[in-house]
């Protein structure tokens, strides 16, 4: 291979070299006391040096991934080889799991394992008024893409609304469209993790945001959320001594727990960060779906210094199916995230950007979501109704669509889940959403996509099922 | 940190140290001859073990990124920070570049850079009523999630079709949908590459899928393409030799190039794909796009074995705007597509996949399809009729949006993109699409985005900037 042919790389030849011989192993190619290549042969087939070749074999050999024979060459170790996707234990850099999708993916008729809203509260008679609007405005919408930034004019009322509402200073320049806050958050992954990075997490936190940081190398330190928010103190040791990346966070009306953290206490992390260069990842598609006050104003509104990166998908309630979202950052965050994005879809479709923007101006949206919020309420206090009798505990949350909730100590929410499934009735254990994968008293229940008549019937089942067990 | 919250790797902790620490040289937050933190200090703030961190130490100085002074610690040598992207030259873990998003970033009157179809050429007043009469069929689609793996009528539909037009066998579940080919490529190259494997490539390619393999570590190989394809003895040489994972074809109507493959070699490659278990990475978004004969089936039709994963981009010419692609391919591949789909975004928009599916089924896409190519065809041979008279060399492609141009050796391709861009007319320098970044006397003209009258004005306006240089 001619050197001008392969990638530039940071990582010196030999720890390639490892990393090829790790990834064979763990895929299966080659078993435990299989002989691997002579260092001849492989350094000829990689083209590396032979003392390259020999460099990954010792570190292999320290590793015990590999052991020596009488000198006849190199052999797998018995206990080399990783557990792999079937047996879902360890998230390999190639075996990536997602549980939590698991568990949404089965069909249920009692859902309350999807922290969405019930279609049928969306107005959809109203949304095709909007479509239409949009293909008369833009004839050619779907032959046109997207900038890879996302469309300008959308940016721009965005980044207008922005200002306005919590008084940013922000260009149509400093945001970027995603598909969805999924992709938002890993983006920022990718860009922002390495190898050993660590990441602070709020325990609980959403599983999938877990997942992905965990994809990237990264290591999780937890930090407790509670009604009260933060633990401050404990943050900043945190930083000070993990010097992390980045803290993801979902401070307003939390999932899953409903939590909002206290206006007081956004203003000073915002500084902590800014002081331990530690990158705050907002994520916050809950603001909008508050029960009688309005949140304080984001993390975002505090930086001054671009430590805040903003992940806002108001999509919750406005198109869910349109799948889009708006982060807003700093440069030199925004350049990379483009490039990212650029790699990863090369840009989200203008229709969707072109029908939310039409429908999030309209003065209908204003009027629909203060519908929205009565029923989400509705909803969560037909759960809570049923539940009072129970003796199972949480705190009733402030807005957001999930009830966080303890179960008595007696019940297993293994078997509580095993049973419940089998009746068609969807949760989610609440493990998924500790980094330390504990919390097996709690589950999250989700109040926002059944129907209101589903949700008591299915809530009324799930009691009787903890009861028979 | 506890144990438990650390993410599980399978690298050791020695190797994720020295990761760790390259990785904030090379973001220059230690540079040259900055002392770095004592190995007890380090292995506090990591809580690992002090002889990992030596290890780690040991391991950059070996690599020449540190050095020792004087028994007073270690130090960052002058050489071990890597260019940035701003200074754009190699492409590391982090530092993402996309130099074709780039130029075609940059508004031109006279775009050729874009293989992309005139939206002046889509049936635009028709696709609006395909919207309506989804709005009709599924009044919530717009509050409604796709599942992860992509609509099922979609899906079912489209291996309807596959199965009919290739005889192929193929089920809906051997399907996923994906935001189109883009990010196909780019699930593809993070379930299947790891550092150091190598991938087939053609010479000349699409770019931004060499930009996607190299960001997961990959060592790129070149396969050259000609009218008649490829040299099979030497690709089998080349799978021999170094086992390479992939190799990515666009062998229909080929970017840059507009060669097709011959039949006769579709057969023998995916044997010898089978007996070397290279998958075949097939990207096919130009398959009807052709002027006079329909192009023979893809490589995926011969496939028995599973070592094709097929991508099927038609939305080229469905509708572009909607970004719909499918790709085709079996166990154990699909089951980790579908999880990284669901990392990277949880699917596809429903509407979008809606309204491609009831499009795509019109009688009215087929009446479409035989006016584009007749468009399509006209406006190739408008680039063909100008450059007559200038000596400059192509193949005449039989189909696809672009041609390869072969300039005289004396006109500097870099002047002429420079002079061409400052009016207005913006190509793509041939290197760009070379793994090996030779070939600078070609330049890639896509024909299919512009008008026509743009199309003939801004070539001429080109050839006569080029008898200026």
């Amino acid at each position: 291979m001619k050197k001008s042919a392969s990638a530039e790389h940071n990582h010196p030849l030999f720890r390639q070299v490892y990393g090829f011989l790790v990834n064979r192993m763990e895929r299966g190619e080659w078993g435990a006391h299989d002989k691997l290549p002579s260092i001849r042969l492989l350094a000829e087939e990689l083209k590396v040096h032979r003392l390259t070749v020999f460099k990954a074999y010792r570190m292999l050999t320290e590793d015990g991934k590999v052991y020596v024979k009488d000198k006849s060459g190199y052999y797998v170790s018995p206990v080399s080889r990783l557990p792999s996707i079937e047996e879902g234990a360890a998230v390999s850099a190639y075996a990536l799991t997602n549980p939590l999708s698991d568990i949404q993916r089965v069909p249920t008729k009692y859902q309350f394992s999807q922290a969405l809203i019930d279609p049928g509260l969306l107005p959809n008679l109203f949304l095709s008024d909007y479509v239409k609007k949009v293909f008369d405005l833009y004839p050619k919408v779907m032959g046109t893409y997207s900038s890879v930034q996302g469309d300008e004019e959308l940016r721009e009322t965005l980044s207008r609304h922005f200002r306005k509402k919590h008084r940013l200073q922000l260009s149509s320049e400093e945001l970027l469209i995603t598909s969805g806050a999924q992709q938002a958050i890993n983006l920022i992954a990718r860009i922002v993790l390495g190898p050993m990075d660590t990441v602070l997490v709020e325990r609980p936190t959403y599983s999938v945001a877990m997942d992905v940081f965990r994809r990237e190398g990264a290591r999780l330190i937890p930090v407790e959320i509670t009604p009260t928010g933060y633990d401050l103190e404990k943050v900043e040791a945190l930083m000070k001594k993990h010097k992390p990346r980045m803290f993801y966070i979902n401070p307003t009306h939390h999932n899953p727990t409903g939590y909002t953290v206290p206006v007081q206490q956004r203003k000073l992390l915002v500084e902590l960060a800014e002081r331990y260069r530690c990158l705050l990842v907002e994520d916050d598609p809950f603001r909008d779906m508050y029960f009688e006050e309005e949140p304080p104003p984001p993390f975002f509104a505090y930086d001054t210094e671009g430590w805040v990166i903003y992940i806002s998908s108001f999509s919750k309630y406005v198109a869910p199916g349109l799948r889009i979202c708006a982060v807003a950052c700093r440069y030199p965050f925004m350049e990379r995230l483009i490039t990212a994005k650029s790699l990863a879809d090369n840009g989200t479709p203008l229709l969707n950007q072109k029908i939310f923007l039409h429908y999030y101006t309209s003065a209908r949206l204003q009027n629909h979501l203060g519908k929205l919020r009565i029923a989400l309420q509705v909803h969560k206090e037909i759960v809570e109704e049923e539940l009072a009798a129970t003796g199972w505990e949480w705190t009733p949350p402030q807005g957001g669509l999930n009830l966080w909730v303890k179960l008595p100590d007696h019940l297993s929410v293994d078997r509580l889940f095993a049973s419940s499934m089998a009746q068609s009735i969807a949760f989610v254990p609440g493990e998924l959403f500790d980094p330390l994968g504990e919390m097996k008293s709690r589950i999250r229940i989700s109040y926002s996509f059944a129907s209101e008549g589903v949700l008591r019937e299915g809530i009324q089942r799930l009691i009787a099922i903890a009861r028979e067990l």
